[in-house]
């Protein structure tokens, strides 16, 4: 014989903790087998419901409103139980206020004037609002709630890097900021490592990972699982960026993300491919554009960006200079399929929006393989040119005439070329192709090609005097393809100018001191890791009492 | 003054090379400035427009239709060219003749019995027949054709699956057999590198690059380039693969393709990884799940495909023993959401059909995070979960209830948790989990449970107490999120079984005797590279006439 009893308390507001709290003091209770105590969400419900503890009181409740429950062996025992939910709730309360903490951010500022930064954890409907008030006291957020409108996020950003200040979050789980861990943090050794990351565990892992390896982290800067997000444009991130480009203390950068829109990737990468420091990479579940371009290190995991990471800041790092850079199109013309999806693959991370007959994503299709648009990279040998016609690597007649056309174009600034030799290939590819590229070159010398020559020195057609015949055209000739696509990326590959204001460095290597607004367990980790910190005793507007706080808000607005 | 004339032949059959020369030989005639020979696609119609040399006869015009243009100083001069055409076309073909030519493959195969080899680049609508006709005469066969339908090419590959021959192709560029190159291919050094590759630049590039790092290819065997979609299934992907893990000259084998269609690449992983020898696999715009799992490397390029194989080839190579399997699914539950994704991006490399509430793609997407279907990776501290309640690192109690429902599970093999340590975090998760998992474990001794540990020496948990606690539970637990992802990939793998017959490796080893059907280039280049070979005259039935093929085949079929 079990008995479920349950209570509702609308629009009642509880920190998560303390609702967990309640729960574990239910389940201590004699004769109480189970307890629920959730906001009464479709999902928290369904939960309570796979739980045998769905009551009919989930389907009278909002989202809004505390629904309590207790599995018990008797009806007696359930309601004895919820006859205590005020008793136990009291009990916490007063173990809380034992000290004194201040109850507004406003009052915190003016205890700990030195805090440069605020962490947020109040629950998603109340957290920009605290946000917003942090940053209108001109101090950095570390804004840990999740379920945060994305409109809010991309509003506080913005206003963020107008003042030059971060707003790492929503739903931010993790940074370290010189050596104190905020958040969800692992400790570990200082060091000349510093890290992006749109991803809390990635950075967990990634700095643990140092740390087992003997190396450090210099600062840890999270932006928020949505900051990668093309509606956001990692606006956090290339703030983040930029400032450990700047800081003496961080010798090799490491960015990891979440899967990020193609449209963000490639704006990063070429900042980070700008940050005159090595920049490991590694977006989870995008594809690597290579393993090495220039100073940009791709990695294929945590682990390898962690090893990647330490190796790297263990070298003698000389100064790199990059290639002028194109704000023309590249167009690629190629006879090889496959090196026009490895061309595409690596050329995708930099150059955006890049079109092609030989798409890695449905987004990148070319709507008329015989026109480009923008970037546009065609592979030749595609079965809708050959029909009644011999292969591109046989017959030169068809990218003559598209190398002609793609010349006569203003707005093209790169061609690329792959010629392929071998048995069944053309016997002299070059015969045909280097009068035209030299014709092109004479004409608009502004105008650089590019050949990928792939071939072995026992081939039929003499790859030297190949060789030797595309530069007498003075065209860029690279045998192995991946240090010609490398080329051609960094060639075109624009950095973005950083908007807003620079985020000061002297704040990023003071001793840390914050303010924390929400879950208290994060006030004892700042506390606890010696930085100083002050608590505020937050509760929303209206005591979480919706109607109120309307009321509240418009008399407010209308001051 | 320029005129422009044009003559269409409805219907005629010419070799694609033949056109070519035609196009290059009038361009040679006197008051000539351009000329286009072409198929009248409306593909080709276009080119002709962009080259300017559309006439109204193009409309006139259908997809079988020869379309003859050329452009002159006068029109005197146009008609003059025109009216050449037949001796233009007429002087090729008295070359062609001089030698003696079988025009079936019927007698060819009388003329070269030792031939194992058919090489098929016949017009697209034709080359499914000739090929079907080569597997008939038990043939292997290299079909360099493309636009051929793909019911034909699913209908070949099942007819020599099933007799243990190899259907390479259609569309396949590239084949090295027993060191002579098919179709295109680079004179590479033999060695001890197998190749499978569904791109044929893609095994000129690796092939190329291998020959020039100093190693050598025992075997390249093309594909085609759909073999890697869902439809075909990597039917000779599979018969490849299978031939080179049994042929003692392939010590490394080199898996690359184009982009591959997701269950078709979990059955190919699976039977790489179960080979017995190192396997190194390069889908190109695939996310690598990592750099090594077992004896499988995940290269990020082409050339880095190449320096891996040669590498590998150079060491010392062990046995290695696979894991037992398990045919049952897998339900990872995660705190931290970049290792929920972490873990996909490995796992959708083995494990299909694969969904999570934290995708990398959208055919991933659980329908209900609330409920786990085949091998499911739930991320638990995703917002859906997380109103009103504490993240899955502070309160483990979702993640218990989520335990327990899981291993109740009959269908459910192994478990994967992560468990974070470090700041902000739980206090001592392992007390919680243990428990759970020793329960878990003395009840259904068959299902594991698997942990990947984060954390540091110096974070306040203690890890290695951490670990000992979980251990004694009995839980797998493994550090290195990337050992214990591989762990998992390769428990849950299951090598899918070889259908039809394999391939005989005798013929692959015997010096290579092959019969040509179609480009006569490839005929001077077998026999350039000193293999024995027989060129068929080949001619479409009835001479290329639509009308007539149709009453032949009706004829024939009514015998």
């Amino acid at each position: 014989m079990t008995a479920i009893r349950s209570e509702t308390r609308p629009g009642a507001y509880y920190d998560s903790a303390v609702l967990m709290q309640l729960q574990r003091a239910l389940l201590g209770l004699p004769g109480v087998s189970d307890a629920g105590v959730v906001m009464a969400t479709p999902a928290n419900c369904e939960l309570l419901a796979q739980s045998g503890l769905l009551t009919g009181a989930a389907n009278a409740s909002g989202p809004n409103d505390l629904l309590i429950v207790v599995k018990a062996g008797s009806e007696a025992a359930a309601n004895e139980a919820l006859a205590q939910v005020d008793a136990l709730l009291a009990r916490r309360r007063s173990a809380v206020e034992q000290e004194f903490r201040p109850r507004s951010l406003e009052t915190a500022v003016k205890q700990l004037p030195e805090a440069g930064w605020v962490l947020v954890s109040v629950p998603g409907r109340y957290a920009a609002g605290v946000a917003r008030e942090a940053l209108d006291l001109d101090r950095h957020v570390f804004l840990y709630s999740d379920n945060v409108p994305l409109a809010d996020e991309i509003e506080l950003k913005k206003i963020a890097r107008a003042k030059g200040l971060l707003l790492m979050g929503p739903d931010c789980g993790t940074a370290i900021i010189n050596g104190v861990g905020l958040g969800f943090a692992n400790r570990v050794r200082r060091g000349n490592i510093g890290l992006v990351g749109a991803s809390g565990t990635g950075l967990q892992t990634v700095t643990a990972r140092i740390h087992e390896l003997g190396a450090g982290v210099s600062h840890a800067i999270g932006t928020g699982s949505r900051d990668l997000k093309a509606e956001v444009g990692a606006i956090t991130a290339h703030q983040a960026l930029d400032l450990l480009a700047r800081d003496p203390e961080t010798k090799v950068i490491v960015l990891v993300s979440k899967p990020p829109t193609p449209s963000v990737v490639t704006k990063l990468v070429a900042a980070a491919n700008d940050a005159g420091k090595p920049v490991v990479v590694y977006f989870i579940g995008y594809p690597p554009p290579a393993k090495q371009l220039g100073e940009l290190y791709f990695a294929t995991g945590l682990n390898d960006a962690a090893e990647l990471a330490v190796e790297i800041a263990g070298l003698e790092i000389r100064g790199f200079s990059n290639p002028r850079t194109s704000n023309l199109y590249l167009r690629g013309l190629f006879s090889g399929g496959t090196l026009a999806y490895e061309s595409m693959l690596v050329l995708q991370a930099f150059l955006y929006p890049l079109y092609s007959n030989s798409p890695i994503s449905n987004s990148q299709i070319l709507p008329d393989p015989l026109k480009s648009q923008a970037h546009t990279i065609v592979d030749l040998g595609d079965e809708f040119f050959m029909v009644g016609r011999l292969h591109p690597m046989i017959d030169n007649d068809l990218r003559l005439r598209r190398l002609k056309q793609e010349a006569a174009d203003p707005e093209v600034g790169l061609i690329l070329l792959d010629v392929v030799l071998g048995e069944g290939a053309h016997p002299d590819p070059a015969s045909e192709l280097a009068p035209v590229i030299a014709e092109i070159r004479a004409n608009r010398p502004e105008l650089d090609v590019v050949v990928m020559l792939i071939g072995t020195d026992a081939d039929p057609q003499n790859v030297e005097a190949q060789m030797e015949r595309l530069l007498t055209a003075d065209a860029i000739v690279l045998r192995n393809p991946t240090h010609a696509i490398s080329y051609v990326a960094r060639r075109m590959c624009v950095p973005p100018k950083l908007e807003g204001a620079p985020v000061a460095l002297e704040k990023l290597n003071q001793p840390l001191a914050a303010i924390n607004v929400g879950l208290e367990s994060f006030y004892s980790s700042l506390v606890g890791q010696g930085a100083q910190a002050v608590h505020v005793d937050w509760q929303p507007p209206a005591g979480g009492n919706e109607k109120l706080a309307a009321i509240l808000a418009k008399m407010k607005s209308k001051q």
